[in-house]
């Protein structure tokens, strides 16, 4: 089988190049090429410019992008935070990605590929704002709403940046003795700066950014015919998703997704299958998306988690698949892996 | 397909009963339970007993469990650690485990299944070892080693409080503010106890414990008959393995994949599937088994992580897994997600 399902934020435009991030000369110069591409990041989320929609209904913003000398100044103040990206994928034929709109196409394959960096500042986001020539520029006030309008390809470049940039936000004091950190190769490394710090001896994750891997299943009904949604209470009215919790230390994946759909609505789980997952960086998850089959009927809700979990037909899935929200029934954005596992158990591809 | 692969560490003979973590009255019930069985750590390894080995060559190791009069005073000490693992299941006929080794078979429904803690402490281990009655009774040197010793069901109580050990013991600072932080919640949060801390305002995985996810690929060569295995400078002589790395933040386990085959081996690989999985707690990774297909051959190894890989046949790897270590060729012992990989790909059944 060659299809493989990509998921929104799973996309990778730029090729990470994790043994280059150690390379302290190879990283400045980079920093200060003027083919460089900056975005900006405040409060975690990126300048973004809104454009109409198109004929689709599909992207509607885009990443502001800034040259070096446009951003100079940032990059000299000490609470900036400079997180390497990677840099352009050249298209081979060996490359796995087939997308059309690669920035890259008509670009001359001897040239070195553009590098990206993000920006971290705490500097106001009015002032940041006027740095950008576009119109309705923006830093997006709700980013599970307002990061689910890009591309594909800026929407995995997001993903990438924003988990990063959450774990330095959360994680700038060693958690093995309570001293402060500091940023090393390119992003994706904290060093303790207590010499004596057990830290130092060995490898330990402490130092390496956090991706925490969460399980969501669609719950088949021994029937076939129906799946289990269920609803937490901040959901607008109407819609319903799949179940989801984090894996536990010392869990697999399927049993996880036993332990979670059992605890947040009673239901029994037998046989599992993984389908495919999602980078979600709110702040740095991993989703698994599997499908499960149940082997109990009765629901049981824990009301501390969830507001409200039933079976809905395969009828009336699709019906809201084809029709939009419907008051009954209103299930999560395509851009989400619990849409798609809905899509995928009812039988239609990805509209991705 | 009902058939789920089991991997070594992934099952779980205790219901975790996560709903009862908070509950304080109903966990000081079940410490004083005389019911209730303690295990005992020292320096993240469980204190565990050695026995002649059975007839096929398995169980060599059994935990040694402590009952609470045995273990009272270590309870009353500030340094101990102590971590509700759970109760044990009740067999039912929906129960997806089947073994029939269950210490609950002979057990009466009607009594409440005993519940199970992990204790940590720093106490002198050959004093510690003097509690036990059993002969042969030690702390594991090598956990790599030793843990894999263990019956399925033990293991899988030995991989959830490993990783919730390690975490407590490289986590007892707060990493967002480098206050101390205090246990709750049966040993499954921490607080901070700087009442200012960002940490305390909504819900932050620093509070919660790590698990990291790596993926874990058999890369099977175009042809179909090869695949690549890799070996680090620390394997013993003759030893490869499948190519494994962390998956970074903002990536799915697919893309993982690629770039880590590409970064360690200079191979490109296709299309990617998932086989099953393993928590591995060393000390607290989710192993994530994949197939991968390459589209090109050409061994490139990056040194800084790998010492030698390359391409074996199918007929080399079965002769192996039929006659055990060759000297052109061992593999990880069964207990090992990389082994059953490679089980998988021969098409042999699990011979766990
Ligand atoms: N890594 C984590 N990040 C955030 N919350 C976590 C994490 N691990 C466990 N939790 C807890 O899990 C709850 C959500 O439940 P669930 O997603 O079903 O596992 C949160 O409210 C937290 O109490
Ligand atoms: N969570 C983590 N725990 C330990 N090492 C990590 C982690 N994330 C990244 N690393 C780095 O990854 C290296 C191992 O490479 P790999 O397993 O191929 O990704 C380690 O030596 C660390 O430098
Ligand atoms: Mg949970
Ligand atoms: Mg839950
Ligand atoms: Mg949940
Ligand atoms: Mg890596
Ligand atoms: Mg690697
Ligand atoms: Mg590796
Ligand atoms: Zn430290
Ligand atoms: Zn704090």
């Amino acid at each position: 089988d060659l299809h493989q399902q990509e998921n929104y934020f799973s996309r990778e435009m730029l090729d990470r190049l994790s043994g280059k991030r150690a390379d302290k000369v190879w990283m400045e110069a980079k920093r200060s090429d003027p083919g460089t591409v900056y975005l900006l990041f405040s409060n975690l989320n990126p300048m973004i410019s809104s454009s109409k929609e198109d004929e689709d209904n599909r992207v509607e913003s885009r990443l502001c992008r800034f040259r070096f000398e446009a951003v100079k100044d940032l990059l000299q103040k000490p609470q900036t935070l400079v997180i390497f990206l990677g840099v352009e994928k050249r298209k081979t034929p060996f490359s796995s990605s087939s997308s059309s709109s690669s920035p890259l196409q008509t670009e001359e394959v001897t040239q070195e590929p553009p590098a990206w960096f993000a920006i971290s500042t705490d500097e106001d986001a009015a002032e940041l704002l006027k740095r950008c020539r576009e119109k309705h520029s923006c830093f997006p006030k709700l980013p599970h709403r307002d990061l689910l309008k890009l591309s594909e390809e800026e929407a995995g470049v997001v993903a990438q940046a924003r988990s990063v940039l959450a774990w330095h936000s959360r994680y700038s004091f060693c958690p093995t003795c309570g001293s402060s950190t500091k940023m090393e190769e390119g992003g994706y490394k904290r060093r303790c700066l207590n010499s004596d710090c057990r830290s130092l001896k060995g490898v330990h994750n402490t130092c390496y950014p956090r991706v925490d891997p969460v399980v969501i299943m669609l719950v088949i009904h021994p029937d076939g015919n129906q799946c289990l949604l269920g609803r937490k209470k901040i959901f607008p009215t109407g819609l319903f998703s799949c179940l989801a919790g984090f894996v536990e230390p010392g869990e697999s994946m399927e049993e996880a997704v036993r332990r979670e759909v059992e605890e947040e609505s009673g239901v029994k789980v037998g046989p599992v299958s993984y389908v495919s997952c999602q980078p979600w960086p709110m702040p740095s998850s991993l989703m698994i998306g599997c499908l499960a089959v149940a082997i109990s009927t009765d629901i049981k809700v824990d009301e501390n988690e969830i507001e409200d979990a039933s079976w809905f037909t395969r009828q009336q899935v699709t019906e809201t698949l084809l029709k939009g929200p419907r008051p009954a029934l209103t299930i999560p954005p395509r851009q989400t892996i619990a849409h798609q596992l809905i899509r995928h158990w009812i039988g239609m591809n990805s509209n991705l």
